[in-house]
């Protein structure tokens, strides 16, 4: 159990990184979408390995098939069920992860969970397993933008290593940040960014950053409280990603420092509607949207595949070495980029469809 | 929908801060646990307003009754329901709110989801709502003593404002925490705490903070893939809480800053089993425990209640302004301490069940 | 775990025959709606025991409290939690139960699946526990009524017995049945099962029946296939219900003998839409509602505490003899009958909420 | 929604009659459980249409393939993945359906639900839809099995149209049902169903009747109150068949005419364990299991799908006859025993994993 995300918008995924293929069954999607296989696939193609010389070079079509739940170009109500083949397995190339637990990887807590682990590649632990996700998401998407045609969601790398980027969330849009190989739409942060990328592939090591991610024109009233509140399911669909290990909305960690005479978000009438003066709630407000953008933030620890030598230990406990040969991404942001974007998507349709079962009409 | 929280073990809380009262039923907690209302009580205290002078001075004695679940001491297997009354509800003090909506409060946003919203306190918004957590928080600390007796879970207030504690894991315990009134366990930073809360107090703003949180003992094994990952439950259950606005585990944000080389946990056999040397993964990878500690952060923002005063707008987008008379907390984080305490209990004891569940006796 | 229903307005219900009270928690419950403890305590008046001369005398007023989610007459949004205390428990009339276990009811298997039972009375197993249904389902009757006006569900016996009423479904009304002692719109079938009750309550003895319930302007396109079908959830709603042994919707067991020219309900233009002719379906095919009448049976065995004497065995296997003594209903059906329509309230309310989720505008 | 079966062995299905195929992702399922395509096969095999001259000749080989969950011949504990492709499909057979609705078919119901439908077929009202449910099957019978080895389900036809067959169940295995054509352990009953299944074939009409499964050596404790009892899930999961309208276990709706003085199930000490009597209850007392013979009956209308021409109308509202040409089964039945008996191994399965994870070792 866990592989399921949403209440109404629901999706599951399976698949490990070797065997038949990795999908989704996305269930509760409305009826008379319209949707193709080329929806799904130009969100597929953004996550892709080998798209640019910054990714590994593991070579995956990534063609999906969508298996069921559409008819004559619109969805049905029923579950749409897609199918990605893998390709590229390379089994043999893992044979020495057979019996020794590669450092911070989930090899030695599958085998504690399960006592069992499929350790040709990544198994469920892959970053492969996000096309389900990607896949879910360009579906959301497409919803979505039935419901609320302006609403948009962008993600792009704030931080990479040891640069930050200054970006103007106001200025940005999906052409500036894809422009970028990084998909961080400020020019000369984006140029760094790629530089220590290849310098850590050539040293064999490997980096971490920051994914911020904003959404605009998301509807006042989303989110579910007290536990589904947006912000908490947000956190969840974040932190649920390989490699994730902190989440922030709005103000984050930074509100800890401040006063709450200059944190509070004050109301003004501006636009014809209720406004807020500043934004430091992050767009949500006791757990549903206000009408603001949402921004929030996403750490990715570094690739924890590296080609240095490290310590390990076998599953016997015999304590090795290892350093890992082969193909792998020396940073995962610029991929992750669509991936924190799907999981936004998939946060943001299941919280619109469970706004519209009870939103009466009001006097 | 969104009051429950939980798959097996499994807490709905009920209540807003003016009304009958504020509670919980918990489904699926395992029969035959001990269980009294002291158990209970003993949590609520630790949350209680008037526990000291920089808590806010609403009388309310907290008391909690068992409504069902419990039979001669012990737990039936049943839904354990519990209730407490609300008493120093003054509805004629938030008689301003009716129209107005307040600063970073849920004002506007629950007016904007449901059209109504009960303007006297803060309704289900309020900070009473997180009683019934805690008094489900303190039944799922029963059920891992019993499944796993070493089990500890501790939080404490890691930085106050400007403040921060430079407090040694290793060392902390229950007693050193509850000795400072702010529940930081570092004595100088506690006292600088205390007086930044008077200060803030005095001035009518407010302060925000963070809290940190071990989980010592947790068995490896703990954690669903990929959507109910260990951190992304923990995630969820914090980012659920009020006024928090970040979450992060292990390295956190600061892991956007390192290298591979330097944030891979090396395997090593230690104390007759395999350990991690240093646990930037904060006990957690590929989303199940891996028997380290469990180690993380919730960042909250200031107290949107302050005495100064404040731009606003009413119901009818008209502007006006607006300072907070009476009671309320200056700092939300001695009093979050056990109620970030409760949510971690609450996904460990669901965790611990829905592993049991699945782990069959190997060979 | 098991003590909730539905998956957008869903009910969790608690209690015990002896202790606190029993009571339930509706989460999902639009805001906006009317509501009052009389809304409420009308309907649980027609459950409530000593109503009549035919059922059992325990004395409960069974008065009910809304303890949230409600505000100046109207539901929030917000959890709604009610709550009624149990009043004429008598403990010390079951010290026999408490190694004995009475034949056909719960006290063996609680015990086995628990290992612990509240032998004071029924405990979870008792029909106190169907206070919360009922409760449930006057709001869920409430919200119905927001969404379809017209929808009216109406209860009522059948059989009791070896008495089969007549009855003609188009001409049923609530005061019809509600007239009757026994909720039996036949006036000839009503007076005959109330004799046979007083009969076999004179004999020490007991009685089952079946209950036949309709639900009337039922908008089509409920239900969701495949797993949550209509019906289906129909058939779980009932077959939760203490005492009941079967479920069929229209043609129900009778189709086991029919050929399809005979059953198939065939389509017409009528009343200016698309009806059939016949409604051997029972208003749902496919698993969703196809605005015909609903009607459903429900069959319930004889009540299981009987005042004559019956072999069973003690808690550690000892042969020995039990006879009820004390208050109980010698045939539930009567009071079953405002179960049977909340359970179906709750579950029309929870398809009509889903719905509305994915019923985007048509062109 | 609607589309999942289980709480924590978790079942969604895929797919419509015409389409990439059909399948299923099972969640929840414990690892290293011995399991292969071949074990799949099997029960699929038992269900596939064109296995005696009885049912319909669609031509499907029904082949299976395993896509994620399994390695090395057992489970990884990740969900498995099922994929069955649809290969004999003549949607122009249907083009007749494009417009006109079929009587008591789910035409109709889907249109006015969905606003689309997928014409081509039943889509997913089609009995296809029920291979994704026997693969899950498969699979939790060989989980139970390691939980349960004595643990066996067998389903039979009790009756077919006008003909009962007086089975003996302490004398049916596998073996003697599966000897039957259609599935029918009493010979001369066999015969004379199989005349009756050709004589309605040639008459073009078809044939209803009742499924009788028993499950056998169920360990005492499997079910959870109130909402969740194992009747109550066992009804939902056989009204969730296509073409059911009833459910009954134990004494079923013969309770209703029968006193508690014969109805109640006595103790006695036999088999060094606490027994009833009789059995009456049919293996579940108060929603949980006693560890008697869990026996239930399943009523099925006759197929819609007849040769007879009947009167319909079509989406525009015209009055039109209809009359089905080509391949279909003359009556379910046969092929729905399979299908029944993997619904109930689902139940089963998730509930002894639902039970493993509270109970916890007794003093």
């Amino acid at each position: 159990m866990g592989n399921s995300f949403g209440q109404l918008f629901r999706v599951t995924t399976f698949g490990e990184s070797h065997g038949g293929g990795v999908g989704a069954v996305i269930d509760g999607c409305p009826p008379r979408i319209e949707l193709c296989e080329a929806d799904i696939q130009r969100e597929l193609n953004r996550r892709r390995p080998g798209q640019s010389t910054i990714t590994t070079q593991r070579r995956e079509s990534d063609r999906c098939e969508i298996l069921s739940g559409v008819f004559e170009g619109r969805t049905l109500g029923t579950p749409v069920a897609i199918l990605v083949r893998n390709e590229d397995a390379r089994p043999e190339a893992y044979e020495a992860m057979r019996h020794t637990f590669r450092p911070s990887h989930a090899d030695f807590t599958y085998e504690a969970k399960y006592g069992i682990r499929n350790w040709q590649g990544g198994g469920r632990a892959s970053a492969r397993e996000t096309i389900g996700r990607v896949a879910a998401g360009a579906i959301a998407r497409k919803v979505l933008r039935t419901l609320s045609p302006q609403l948009e969601i962008l993600g792009l790398v704030k931080e990479l290593g040891t640069v930050h980027a200054a970006v103007d969330l106001s200025n940005v849009s999906l052409e500036t940040i894809e422009c970028s190989t990084v998909r961080c739409p400020e020019p000369a942060a984006s140029a760094k960014m790629i530089e220590l990328i290849e310098r850590a592939r050539a040293e064999g090591d490997s980096l971490g950053g920051i994914i911020e991610c904003v959404a605009r024109n998301v509807p006042a009233g989303l989110g579910e409280p007290v536990f589904d509140k947006l912000e908490a399911d947000l956190a969840k669909a974040m932190l649920s990603l390989p490699a994730s290990k902190g989440f922030e909305i709005g103000s984050g960690f930074a509100a800890a420092r401040m006063r709450g005479s200059e944190h509070n978000d004050q109301f003004e009438h501006r636009d014809g509607r209720i406004r807020t003066k500043s934004n430091f709630s992050g767009g949500v407000q006791g757990g549903i949207s206000n009408g603001e953008e949402i921004v929030f933030r996403v750490a990715f620890k570094p690739t924890a595949t590296i080609a240095r030598e490290q310590s390990t230990v076998t599953r016997s406990g015999e304590e090795t070495t290892l350093a890992a040969r082969g193909r792998h991404d020396p940073c995962v942001l610029p991929r992750a980029v669509p991936i924190v974007e799907a999981m936004t998507a998939l946060v943001l349709c299941d919280h619109a469809l469970r706004q519209r079962a009870i939103d009466f009409p009001r006097a």
